[in-house]
């Protein structure tokens, strides 16, 4: 529709769905100080967390379907509207990391779901259905592939193969298929929620770091926000890098007589932590590079570590930091190789480019943002979400709130109620100008 | 007695001992290139090297006696000899590291076997008798302590506190003590063997490092050998470092937002290489800094890490550059502290002073391998064995034989068997003499 709505939403409303939603898989809670839970995809938790959300879809009269990867839509289609038209849909995901945070993902899910609310009770008129989507294991934690959902939803990634994802065993004490995991919680739907089909497609998340919570602080607001408006999902690497040296007796290895693989590998951590800082310092602020993981074998007190694998992650909003930092790692690698006599080895194993998201879904938000007296602040997202696979397949807009000292993936993650109340205020305001 | 004795052992018998004894736990053979075995303390492995140890015992009259934490001796006691005069006792251990090689404990074991069917065969009538013990769990690798059956042996701990040590529940599936493992092979016996009655120790081992086997490129030799014998078994510190800093998202928490604690431990890890190589360098060769292992949390490629925990290992044959090395690395944390924002701690957990060989056993190792026509050569021990514990309650001695390339703990461990042999030789020859 084009006359500019009116839309309220609830703040209290959005405030209980988030708290009765972060009870599912409660790892315990203290308000505002932690509240952590643990869902999993295809869990009792993540069975929980979906009914509830049918049973809040049916409450305000939206149509659920469920597709063959467990991708949960709820569609609103008001009299007003063409039910042929495009719809405009809004989400995000319910699943968590282990021990996570109560905001990242639910908030997307349930602010979605009160722009609905608020539009139905403000009596707009939309031309088009709108949409309330939670996509399955958006965090990878337990079929390995982050963006599962979203990816099969963008048509990236086929419906067979995502079904066929296994874990480890992890949950029921032996291998499971996510299809077999999704039949198990009741949610093995058909067919494919395909995103490109979408007018729009719109996220709100917790921004996960503190640009948000640095702009409200200096722009000494009392009012609640900035809320922020992504321009770019920063592209991803992920690399494991492999040493190896020689596992000796720790005791009868003279230092001149080792090839050690921890020794080596530390050399290679400083390097990448050196490369992405100069990039950022001098180049592109946004550039990170980390080493967020490292196996040792036989990692034995005793033993001259033989063996070294460490996994690396590199983002930026463009592709030739990424690159530049790839390379530097490359070089060190290279450099303890000839330096130390390990061999060593650099695997990509993920590889997403930049995702600038789109012009006018932006353009909407800000503008949802003015009317509704709520400041707005164009941003990059460091991290991936959703919306950056299901731009593959339509417009995509990204909406971020202030994460309190930029914690998250942890019970420790919290954002004040008045911001989740401006961002879904913004939300709803962008999505009733679109739809 | 005091003629000198002699003493001929049969090469054959004692690799048909060894080759027999790494069929236990066996993880593959294919000598001399891989030979690997499992024997973990109390398992079905251990029971099976126990019970043909046993056999083997019988078969020469050696008198059994199994003590309350499982040690193992085999007592021949001659004619010729005072029953009640203090013993002359030779042996190792029958356990080992996971896949670790045939010969790092048995060697010591049948050595000592070998040694007194040769001195039976050779005619030799010793005013004492003579023992051949096997210690339980040297290699610490499933009740948390290496040296543990030595350890009660010397008094250092007590029987009680050794038998209600715990695993980690990896072999049965669920914690177990050490007595409740020995009584499931049938070896839980009765009493304390106790080192301080015995008249001396002698240990033969493999060298796990190079000393050896280039002194017998240097000398150009055609003959065996040449034998080792340690003058000072190095001291050990281990401790453990822990780094605090703060989990966060990869992506989303620039590089001037970071405690990075992996990086962190980077620092000290090169830290302690750098501190013991200007030891090793400038002031004691035989200085040692190992960091063995690290565990970080949460270990996940996406995550900045929050904490990091690094074992290290620290060894010399002198006091004063282990605890400069030490030193040093209270220093480095101390310096990350300062410079990442991160917090650390660094806790001692062992904590051993050089032990020297006894002089007079030191002596006879080298005048029975001159009488037998085998080469000796003075060289410390980087690597602690059960010869340091029984040190602590009676004089004991070490004697080495050359490890291919230095390897041991690892399947590519190999000893020539000629080279076995030779230790056999001066380890019968000096038993015999002492006794």
């Amino acid at each position: 529709m084009t006359a500019t709505p009116f839309v309220e939403v609830d703040a209290e409303r959005l405030r209980l769905d988030l708290e009765e939603n972060g009870e599912f898989g409660s790892t315990g809670r203290d308000p505002p100080r932690e509240w952590g839970r643990t869902v999993l995809a295809g869990t009792p938790a993540n069975r929980a967390a979906r009914d509830r959300l049918c049973e809040r879809f049916a409450d305000v009269g939206l149509e659920v379907t469920v597709d063959a990867v467990g991708n949960l839509l709820g569609t609103w289609t008001p009299p007003s509207a063409d039910p042929e038209a495009a719809p405009v849909v809004a989400g995000s995901h319910l699943d968590s990391v282990p021990e996570g945070g109560i905001f990242d993902g639910p908030l997307g899910v349930y602010a979605a779901l009160e722009a609905v609310r608020a539009m139905q009770a403000g009596d707009v008129e939309p031309d088009r259905p709108v949409g309330v989507v939670s996509f399955t294991e958006e965090e990878g934690q337990r079929f390995g592939e982050g963006l599962l959902g979203s990816s099969v939803a963008a048509g990236d990634r086929s419906v067979a193969e995502a079904r066929s994802r296994s874990d480890a065993g992890e949950v029921t004490g032996e291998e499971t298929t996510l299809a077999e995991a999704l039949a198990e919680i009741g949610y093995d739907g058909e067919g494919r929620l395909d995103a490109g089909e979408w007018h729009a497609f719109l996220e709100l998340h917790v921004e996960q770091d503190t640009t948000l919570e640095r702009a409200a602080i200096d722009s000494d607001a009392t009012e609640p926000g900035p809320v922020g408006v992504v321009t770019t999902v920063t592209g991803i690497t992920h690399a494991t890098a492999e040493l190896v040296g020689e596992a000796n007796h720790a005791g009868a290895t003279g230092m001149g007589e080792r090839l050690d693989a921890l020794s080596a590998a530390a050399e290679f951590v400083l390097d990448v932590e050196k490369s992405a800082r100069e990039l950022a310092d001098d180049y592109s602020e946004t550039a990170v590079g980390t080493v967020g993981s490292i196996d040792v074998e036989p990692n034995a007190t005793n033993v001259v570590p033989g063996r070294a694998r460490l996994g690396v992650d590199i983002r930026d909003v463009e592709s030739e930091p990424m690159r530049r930092v790839l390379a530097d790692a490359e070089e060190s690698l290279a450099r303890v190789e000839r330096e130390r006599g390990v061999e060593t080895s650099l695997e990509r194993t993920l590889d997403v480019s930049p995702t600038p998201m789109n012009d006018r879904l932006r353009e909407a938000a800000h503008r949802a943002g003015t009317e509704a007296g709520i400041g707005t602040l164009d941003l990059p997202s460091g991290a991936a979400h959703d919306a950056m696979m299901v731009a593959r397949a339509t417009d995509a807009a990204l909406l971020f709130v202030p994460s309190r000292n930029g914690i998250s993936h942890s019970p420790l993650e919290w954002t004040d109620w008045d911001d989740c109340a401006a961002g879904a205020a913004v939300l709803a305001g962008a999505m009733a100008r679109l739809a």
